[in-house]
Parts: structure tokens; C-alpha cells; sequence
């Protein structure tokens, strides 16, 4: 029996304790500050509003005043908030975290040095952490393809525990593994969250075949939709994953595999992503669609924002060539300018060494 | 401007007259003996009655007894039947083509010889021809994501061309390319054809969650869904293809660009294919599952007919490892042999070298 804190009540942050309770673990679910209505309701219904579900046994929710009695005492902490919370988690668990302990998050996200260099979140938070303890404590991540309402309603669902230390992921996916929860591990966290990271960037371009339909206004009696179009965007968004993850020597199966192809099909299933690339198709600006969505957190306009500012800089160190990454700039160009979604199609599929297209050539000769 | 003679007026064959035409060409529409019907409304009507749209300009349908007038005459043919038909066409046109003919097929299937050997469907077509002509006529075959409905309704689509003669490709895809259809080639027609034909089997797999989903019949408040087990299986489905692909020497890039993640991306976005794996998912026999959908031709059962008989040769020959390939082999066991469905998540993800998962290994050893 381990016994967990998770810090984060939201949607992600609370399925983790379904899995970690059918195991007989006992769990904390500390709510941040802006969680104490979730706390309220879990505290005096056993029911959790946002999962719409029943807590499950041997989870018990508090307020993050109690992280100080909390954390000292648990063997696993769960970073269970979004990328905008992952500093606010560091420095509120960092007096209180102990050698020994065991931190993985759920946060799916990248920061960037003022050179362009991307850096995971775990390694972010493990940055607000004391000097001293900070060696001696072992950092994880999970990527894949996990809704967290499938995975509290123990749904089938299959993801990948990602630590640089073989023994950690190991421990944390023998805690977390049940007959529903199918855990993978590796040891390249890096290109695992950045896996994770960029599948939120272009399920924007893929939500954005959706509205540009609407757009058409087309009073189409045989009802052709736009898949072919957000197919050629899903798998241009591979290839762009593929081409990022080997430049920074990540694994490029993690293009095809898991935490590529398959978190980028399920995040394109639904959900906030689609929505806002949708709107966006639409013809919103990027303001009016987040005054549309207002309330709602926005990983894929994190994540670009972050991309947007990162990009010119690895460019201009040579990291990355920015024509291999036509969509990719499409949508920062979108989210960072304020620029009308224009996908460059004729440029897709360039680093697919495979594949040529004469017409795209022509276009950029002139 | 060219001639071309478009045999089979079923959806995806009526669907490639439209960019032809819009590109000025003259297109022979015929019907196979199974197309009656519709060539008669588009006589009648200039309507294509499955396409549910008015027929394009320089369009002229016709019966299947115009092939000996047409076929001649023209400078390509566009194969548009289904995989049960390539052998028909192969058949009708052979005392009429001519050297220095192109055949494009639009075909997505296998075959599969004695000893297990994989054909790709435009050398089956091309062993129906003559002999003295088969070699002074260019074979190349289409893949990549094309909804029928979505080329006809003019919707923004990209699309693979691929020969084994370069030449040969690039003047088809220059007889094709349109605003709306983007045309990549690849002189790799291999990978691209088996690209194709594996999509149909996997999608199988990816349509079982919506019917387990429904197996299930969880009166579940909270209505958690089942994509989370659809990703797992669709980055599975990318796993394998490339397995395959590099097993036959095919562009492992295939399994993450558009003829791999991409064509299976629009795949499962509905139709035939889904709605039949929905229905084994629910618990339905193949049987009961086809008589559900009589009518319908279901090309994912004729491909995974053909590995399921192939696959074990291949085994035998040590082609292949079947362990390797465990999403197929749950594939082939339910549409060969008329075993339930079992998914053995545990076993997947066996061949990215990043990932392990030490569940599967301790199953395994038993």
C-alpha cells in the first residue's frame, strides 16, 4: 500500500485517483486554491461535479492549506494541475517534499529558455523545488492517450509512464497498473512530453476543418463534409512530430505510437481543442474565440504561444529548419499574430523523403 | 488535354471524373455490369445517384459494353471497382489497351499467393493483361485519404500517386492536380498500395470501442465514452503498419504520413468499415454483422481474409514474426475463423524499442 497526494482536483488530477484506489492505495486529493468548490462538494457529497462521478473509496479530498501536513508523509506525489498551474504546484509542495519521494505529472505542456530551448514541465517543476532534496527526488510524466472521464468511468485506457531512471517508472507503474489502467514506461521522458505537448498544438489544426465547413455556408444537398481535409492535417502533424522529436534526438517512434499518432486521435475525438481550432476555421479571431470559450483552460494556445516564441530562436541557432514545420507555423502565426488561418497544404509532406509533390516545388521557386 | 476512361461508377471511380473535368479532360465514365443502374440516371439525368450530385461537364457515362469503343481510344484508365472487381477489369479491358496506356487504380485491397506472398492490387490487374502489352503499359495506383463524397463535393483533399516509374506518376498526377486535389507521388507503390489495404483492416479495430462501448450497456451517468481504447488501438494499428512496412522494405514513413496514419485517420471518421466493427464490438458474429449489412461491400473483410491466410505462411517462412503483430492476428481470428474479439492490450507496443511494459513481459513468460 503507497500513499499518494495528488495535488490538482480538476478533471486529469482527480481519475488519477480512481486507478491508484482500486489498488488499495490510499490517495489525498488536495484541491488548488481555485478548486475549493470541487473540494467542497467532494468533501460533503463523496462526489466529484466535474467527473460527475462518485469518489471512490480511500480518497480523501482536502484543501491545499493541508498540503503542509500532507506531503511530508506520502511516498508519490501527483502534479495533477494544467501548465498553468505547474510553478504555483513547485513552490507550494517545495518546503514540504522529502528525499526519496516520487513526483509524476500529468501536466501536458513545454517551457522555452530565452534560446529558444524547450524544456519539459517536469523538469520545470522540478526547478521550484529546494536545491538540496531536488537530486534526490525522482520525476515522472505520463503521456499517451488518456481522457480522464474514461479513465474515472475505468474505461480501457492505455498510456505511458515516462522517467529518466528505469527503477522510478517501474515503482510508479506497478502503483498505478490495473485491469483497466495499461501502463507503458520509458526512460525518454523528454520526447515523451514533448509528444504529449505538441498532439495539443495540432489538434488546433485539425479542429480547424470543422469550421472552415461552416464557413463554406454551403447549402450542399449530398453533405460532403472535411475529413480528407483533417486527415492531411492529422498526418501532416505526425510528420511534423516526427521531424521535432529527431531533431532533438527524441525517440520518432513516438510518432507513430502511443504517445503520437494515438494521444493526437483521441484528442482530436472532442473537447476543447477542437472546439477552439473550430472556431478558428470559423473565422473567429483568436480573441473572439477565447471570449467564446471563456472559463475554459487553453493548452493548444499555451503550447503555441510557447512554440511561437521558441521556433525563430532554435531557427536562427539552426536547430530547426522552419519550412520542414509549414503547419506548425500556420498555427503560431494564428495564435501569436492574431493571423487568419491560412494552411499551407502544397507544403505539407516535405520530409517524407518518399513522398514528392512537383506543384509545391514550383510554388516556392518563384 | 487527355482521354480518360474511368471503369467501375461506384462512388471513389465517379468521384475522380470531377477533378479530371474541372482540369479540361474528356472523361468515359463506364459502368461496370453491376452499375447499371446509375449510368442510367446519369444518362437520364446528369445525376449521379450515389454520389448525390449532378454530373460535371465533360463527363460522358456509359454502359459496360462501351469498353471495346472506349478503351481504345483513350490515353489513361482509371480502375475504379473494389477489390472483388480488379480481376473483372483486368479482364474486360485486356483485348483493348494499348502500349503506352496508363492504368491508375483507385483499389485499396491484397492479394495473396500460395506461399503467402503479398500482391498489391495494380499487378493483379496488370497480370490480366496480355503479355505482349503488359510491359508497355504504366501501371500506378492512388493512396492516402479521399472521401468519394468529399473529392466530388470539391473539398480540399490530399492524396498519394504512386508508379514504379517516375515519369509515369508525375504525368498523372500533372493530369489530375486541381486547386482542391493535391497530388504527392511516390515512386515507392509498394508501400504505398499495402499502406492502403492495411488501413481498411485496422479501422476494424479501431470501430470495436463504439460497440463495446454499447456491449457494455453501463447506464453511466457521467457518459464516459470509449476513446480512450479506440487511440490505443489506432496508434497499435500505426505500430504494425510499420512493422509490416519495414518488414517488406516499404517506407516505414508511410506508417505516420498520408498513406498510413492519415488514410486510417479519415477511415474511422465513419463508414462501412467502423460501422461493421462497431457491430462486432456489440457482440455480433461476422455472420450476423454482414447480414446486418447486406449489400455493402466490405473491402476491410476481403483484406483481412486474404492475412489471415497469408500471415501464417509468412510466419512459417520467418517473413514475419506474428507475435509482433497481435492487433492483426485478434483481427484475422474474428473475421477468419469467427472467434469473439479479444484485445490483447498487454501485448502491444512490443516493437517500439522505447516502450516496455513489464505486465506483458510477466504474462509472457508464463
Amino acid at each position: 500500500m503507497v500513499e499518494v497526494a495528488i495535488v490538482g482536483a480538476g478533471l486529469m488530477g482527480s481519475a488519477m485517483a480512481f486507478p491508484l484506489s482500486d489498488n488499495g492505495h490510499t490517495v489525498w486529493l488536495i484541491g488548488t486554491h481555485l478548486d475549493d468548490e470541487i473540494i467542497r462538494t467532494c468533501r460533503e457529497k463523496r462526489y466529484h461535479p466535474r467527473l460527475r462521478r462518485a469518489l471512490p473509496e480511500n480518497v480523501l479530498p482536502c484543501f491545499s492549506e493541508e498540503i503542509p501536513r500532507v506531503v511530508p508523509h506520502v511516498q508519490v506525489i501527483v502534479s495533477g494541475v494544467s501548465s498553468y498551474g505547474v510553478h504555483w504546484v513547485g513552490r507550494a509542495i517545495a518546503p514540504y517534499v522529502r528525499p526519496g519521494q516520487k513526483i509524476i505529472a500529468v501536466t501536458k505542456g513545454l517551457e522555452a529558455t530565452e534560446d529558444g530551448d524547450l524544456c519539459i514541465l517536469p523538469d520545470v517543476l522540478a526547478g521550484e523545488l529546494p536545491e538540496d532534496v531536488r537530486d534526490r527526488i525522482r520525476i515522472a510524466a505520463i503521456g499517451g492517450p488518456c481522457i480522464a472521464g474514461e479513465l474515472a468511468g475505468r474505461r480501457q485506457s492505455c498510456v505511458v509512464f515516462g522517467a529518466r531512471d528505469p527503477e522510478t517508472v517501474e515503482s510508479l507503474a506497478q502503483t498505478f497498473r490495473t485491469s483497466y489502467y495499461h501502463v507503458w514506461t520509458t526512460t525518454d521522458v523528454v520526447g515523451l512530453e514533448m509528444a504529449a505537448a505538441l498532439k495539443n498544438a495540432y489538434t488546433l489544426g485539425v479542429g480547424l476543418a470543422a469550421g472552415l465547413l461552416e464557413g463554406i455556408a454551403d447549402d450542399d444537398a449530398s453533405d460532403a463534409q472535411m475529413h480528407n481535409l483533417a486527415a492531411a492535417v492529422f498526418a501532416q502533424a505526425c510528420v511534423e512530430i516526427e521531424y521535432i522529436l529527431r531533431t532533438f534526438a527524441a525517440p520518432r517512434s513516438f510518432s507513430y505510437a502511443l504517445p503520437g499518432a494515438g494521444d493526437l486521435y483521441v484528442t482530436c475525438q472532442g473537447g476543447r481543442t477542437m472546439r477552439l481550432g473550430r472556431l478558428l476555421g470559423m473565422g473567429y479571431s483568436l480573441v473572439e474565440a477565447q471570449e467564446l470559450m471563456a472559463g475554459e483552460t487553453l493548452e493548444s494556445v499555451a503550447i503555441l504561444q510557447v512554440l511561437g516564441r521558441a521556433l525563430p530562436r532554435l531557427e536562427a541557432r539552426g536547430v530547426l529548419e522552419g519550412d520542414r514545420l509549414p503547419l506548425l507555423r500556420a498555427l503560431t502565426d494564428t495564435v501569436c499574430q492574431g493571423q487568419p488561418v491560412v494552411l499551407p497544404l502544397d507544403q505539407f509532406f516535405q520530409t517524407v523523403p518518399e513522398l514528392q509533390n512537383s506543384q509545391s516545388v514550383r510554388c516556392r521557386s518563384r
